[in-house]
């Protein structure tokens, strides 16, 4: 299991084993497997070599001994090529000078991580499809509860918990169109050999890039990329808007479960979120994955992005970096959609808490509705003006309430005749205002096409 | 003039401009007055009111003033709205009530980087072009001209400029396809009004809308997204993509252009690249702006996705973070586009140099080659390893030279009578080696149907 | 007045003013002046020539030209030396060819930001002293006030006032101490000609150097430190870890104030934390700082970091892409500074809502103290597992409480007869945990020698 | 082994090793162990029970397991708590109550990493001594060979070999005293109990926590620095600042090993820098090594920073982002270190070429000094213009030498008359500049007092 070991309680196993040693490796030698035969195919090696190769690529190698040879070396290629040749060697001579023929050491490294963020991706996607259906079914059923919404921390007004969702939802739904686009331009076959130029074959480079494409199940690339990695990094930084579009969830989860809020829990169960202290912990676990993911992934890209002016026909450095950074970010936000996919399953709604919260705000949420259906009648600075002293009133003395002082302002005061008692009084109506929340956020919902079962759309 | 001083020398004055202290106000008074107007024609506020609002806008507030104010007040658009209240009544009292009615801080500033990202995208654009238009004539006339490859900074195999032109000019394209796409899904009026229901508007709220948008040129986005960053950010991404790629083109120019390399140069000129001390130098500036935007774009976007986990309905620290940074990153990437467009018109490309570099390498860039052509009669071990001799002893002494070696040796060693001596010749002909690169520049160069004429095609 | 106009809105004007383009180039032109003088007393040049140099620097040039000219020759020392050259010249002709003598554009740029980070550093200094007066004063004052103890977003234990209020102060001090040694070590004349070794000077450049350093009050470096960023960008970290404290205290302010917790408010007053929409508001705007700050300080100090290998003699792109970045840090951070030193002069604090929130957890926090006194009694395990059950149906029935149903169990449950009934009922006295907090928060008080009147200690 | 499979190729086994699952559990059962011990030693435990916690520590669980069920806990010691539990109850069912009594699962994991980190500097100082060696000894040895001074990627002036390396050296003494005093303030013992209060042990925490740090040999910190990260984080801003000097090296040294430029090259040997694919090639896997690390040092130390601001008294998610991404920097740190050791002390300086590449500039690299000379007699500005003119010639005709032109002009220009033919011919003198620039590189290298032995001097 590679990464680090607290990399990888915040991430999956799964997503942990693709980008691991024997995945990696396995990757390697399925590409100069399929490269064998590809070149076999199209009668550069002898059809035998090609035989040889492919069942020495069946031997795993001892890949703590490759990583320090590649230490020396400068790449890891160099040792698993070295030891795959003599495996070759050992059971057929000749065929042990085609192994790797015509191709450089980023062709075969490039490839297998395409190869291993194909697997990756399609686990994102999995994750990311249960965690919208999760939170799509929660929001119908939720559609018209009334919810605090906060802004800048501070309660302001009221929603539904249904649009709340909304906020959650659309975002992973574009971060699914958007990574569908990006996975299609970035899963390319990487081969170019020395130099870009395939020169080794000579005329049947482009049928032999073929022929092993089709073997990996890649797309042939226009030609090598080994110093384009805008459409490689491209893949990268939507995953990293995707993990900022969790880490909201994430944060927001936590907020709403705070003992003092109470809005949302994270589900109990078997040791979720125990203390090793504490016997009175239940903590939100998944919203402290996802926050973890969401402050890493923008440094994890950042690596990435600086990674990318890479010199000449093939970097000193840069494309290294690349490759130490690259699995991490996958790993940290497939741990989130886990995390936060597992959680929205068993998500705790407190509706009565959400109206206790609501109502706590004594009207002072309603407060600029009030003074707009004052406005009409007495001009929005001397609406907003009285309001906001009614509102401090409202907030000074325990048992004061802004709806009954608005109520009785309008009654008493002369100057505010012309105001609609009626009209102001239906300002303050919390599940008046959480319906039309909800109806925003059910146009919102049907528009996006998600649906609540998580069969998923893999493409 | 905003943005810091040595900020401003890597960037261009236009771009400066399009996020100056003076063009974001504008773009927030011209939200104000459209919204006026808008729900003026949808009956929400009387006609007089927003043509008293809409001249109003036309005045220019003391900026320095807002900026003090809006440090107490949190946010820019509060004493916006208070000074452009106070311009409005002093005209027409009633009027003034009727000012950012409906709307939020949030929508007035998010609107208002729409709109100046809108112009900084045609300037990114239009430059981009510019300069791909004079690397695509620079890439055709040299398409083979034979050019030293390098790889992990060391000589490798021969190239074409053509070919090394293409893996500058393909990321630009993919750029400008991946920056049309997101543009157009991050292009949206920001519009919600306090938690996103545009409460105060009422059933009018989506109607009032859409005017607002129109009036903008904006398209309606499906809901508020004051809190769904996604599309936002990940337009930035793309510009940092953009920047990696420039990178690239900075460094490769930058080594190109040292003395002991000497292939490339850019354009000599007045007052380019001088130093303040040394009247010998001439400084390659554009590689520098370039090296340097790119150096620095992938903390400017890493900044953005740290800022997008913004809770509740509108986020406390992190939407204001987003603002602050915003600007920088188009404003470096612009420099970086601008400044190589004006060298890439009129890059020197010193063909000679090129030759004589690969010649310095007697023979040593065609050892793979070499090497290939000997393993079809012994083998690839020993065909690798009686290269790599020839190699070390050309490498040592002076006169020596791989392919004098290769022919003696073929002459000479009965070991290797099998070997073809005329394919082995073949081998080291560089101009025929630039040509097939050549060849593979031009399929991927006529895939890319780019145009040498900087005519643009902004949608 | 430099910086973004969002940026600026989260920083000081007395900052943007240290770092704003006429004091940047005031500061420059002081350099050449410092130079001429230097080099006249040393008698590298005349008397009369250094006297010229010195009044032409008084003149204050365009900066939108030379910011122009800049981009064309690489560098705004060539414009700036160039611009007073010929003022200079006008005056005198032959002092003109004295300006700048023997100096390169990295040393007066360097130069002039080191006398500007030595303002700024001032500046950060005094509101760090400001914000630690108050910050100590309130936690004298509270030092024993019972407040809950939340880790992982959750409920506790229960601590005082005065103990977390250390967990802000510790780190702002350490912050002075770590700030002072970076600052020594950073703040150096940057002097050494084209390529370090002041080549045009000969054997009086050290004197040169050391009157220099002397009329600018700087000391003199060991050499050269053109490419030597290490001390330079160490200051910045430090800058950014003193960011990374504010962030702390940013969020735990925000958490605070939020309405469901209340129990610290940021000073109301005149126009702070209002809304453009909702005259109910009243927001946290220095925590909101803050975060921001915390937000980008990380990014900003990694281009720093990114841009420190300094290729050669003196570097192509990266030496740029640090004076771009570097103001930015300081304005964002001296921002955060100020707002939390206003906000923590003003800081409510709400002791009967920190006890009433105590109190809604019903005894729970009191948990681990209650399976400890347990413990010794019937065992560890058993202890943890009563204590949970205990928590549990405290939490799920309205009346339960933790200490009452401790209470009744060891009174009727006979297994339980071994537990000292008073030695557990004294772990729920909640002024008592509150007070073995407060007795901690003192010693570390006391330790780290802070006063609470913000006098300041400057270096 | 940890980390990821190409993240360790960039790495040390060592480095790997320290921070490698086996190596943090068995930090985190020593913690264990001890604190059973520290709080026998004070009578807070039976000792039979410490007894029977030590002897269980010493079994290995298994860590895939643990790593599992952390995902579900929210924290690795959770699981690891209840497996030594389990393990102690097998042996002595009364001592598992005693098991991580009053400590938290902060205090056991950031006392673990703080153990392991202690380490990791232990192996970064000794590769950063035997670099320092290794340079002194080069430096001295080629303090006078005289070398290309580079700016902005192009030929400046003439330094010596001594004066460059001390451009590498010094930053990295200073490192090695910076990290000493940042190594002291961080390495500290994590232990403050649930909530920094150490409840659980009353009067006796204070005796517990002195114990159990000298059983670790860490010192005791102040209080509990559960959020308190900034000493922390400086430690690792400081290791991400000598990777910036890492950098340079890497950069410099890739830069002269280019085949144009000649003037160093990595040692050859057995494997090293080969390729996969080019018998020719000698690749530079030390600098490779060195700009990787700096590429990414950049973002893992962001990530920490942003990790900073840990709410309340213990933090969700930002606390466990931390330790996920601590161990990397140090790898990649420590595998800069020692490639760039390996590589410096068999690191070849071609003289010869360094004065080639020098003559190669026929003289134009003098131009600044020939301008000083002339200015002397016929003012700067004629000078700067004569030599500009002259500079220009000789690039422009192959035969042609700054030198030459220089002479002939004073000889046959009456306008130079007053030029000191004799002084200006000998600003061309290539030792002379190379010795000037050797005294002042051993002045800066004696005041460091850095040895060429790397005995080391591990505090």
């Amino acid at each position: 299991m590679s990464g680090w070991l607290f990399e990888r309680t915040l991430g999956s196993a799964a997503m942990a084993e693709r980008f691991g040693d024997r995945a990696l490796v396995a990757a390697m030698l399925s590409f100069e497997a399929a490269l064998a035969q590809a070149e076999a195919d199209e009668g550069v090696i002898p059809a035998a070599a090609a035989a040889a190769i492919v069942a020495a690529c069946a031997d795993e190698p001892d890949i703590d001994v490759l990583v320090a040879e590649a230490r020396i070396a400068g790449s890891l290629a160099i040792p698993l090529v070295r030891h795959l040749t003599r495996r070759v060697a050992a059971a057929d001579e000749a065929a042990a000078g085609f192994v790797h023929w015509g191709g450089t050491s980023q062709d075969v490294i490039d490839t297998a991580m395409v190869l291993a963020t194909r697997h990756a991706l399609e686990l994102l996607d999995a994750d990311r499809q249960r965690l919208l259906a999760a939170l799509v079914r929660l929001a119908r059923r939720h559609l018209d509860t009334p919810m605090l919404a906060r802004t800048l921390m501070q309660p302001a007004q009221v929603v539904s918990v249904g649009l709340r969702l909304v906020a959650w939802i659309a975002p992973l739904v574009r971060a699914g169109e958007r990574l569908a686009r990006a996975r299609t331009a970035a899963l390319q076959l990487q081969f170019g050999g020395a130099v870009g130029t395939l020169a080794t074959l000579g005329e049947r480079g482009p049928a032999v890039a073929q022929r092993l494409a089709d073997r990996l199940g890649l797309a042939v690339a226009p030609g090598a990329w080994h110093t384009q990695r805008d459409a490689w990094v491209s893949l990268a930084c939507e995953v990293a808007v995707l993990c900022g579009s969790l880490g909201k969830v994430g944060h927001d989860v936590a907020l709403l479960a705070q003992a003092e809020v109470g809005e949302m829990a994270e589900p109990a169960g078997l040791g979720r979120g125990g203390s090793s202290a504490m016997p009175n912990k239940r903590n939100p676990v998944a919203a402290m994955t996802a926050i973890a993911a969401a402050t890493r992934a923008p440094h994890q890209v950042a690596a990435l992005l600086a990674s990318m002016p890479q010199e000449h026909e093939r970097s000193l450095g840069r494309w290294q970096a690349e490759l130490a950074e690259w699995p991490a970010l996958f790993l940290a936000t497939h741990g989130a959609l886990v995390a936060l996919a597992d959680a929205a399953e068993g998500l705790e709604v407190d509706a009565a808490r959400m109206r206790a919260n609501i109502e706590a705000q004594r009207g002072a949420v309603f407060a600029e509705a009030a003074a707009a259906v004052m406005a009409r009648s007495v001009g929005k600075s001397r609406a907003h003006e009285r309001v906001a002293a009614w509102s401090a009133e409202a907030a000074r003395s325990a048992g004061a309430d802004l709806r009954a002082l608005a109520r009785a302002a309008v009654r008493d005061d002369v100057t505010l005749a012309a105001v609609d008692a009626a009209d102001l009084d239906a300002v303050f109506d919390i599940d008046a205002a959480a319906r039309r929340a909800g109806a925003i956020a059910r146009v919102q919902l049907d528009a996006l096409h998600v649906s609540s079962s998580s069969s998923g759309d893999l493409p």
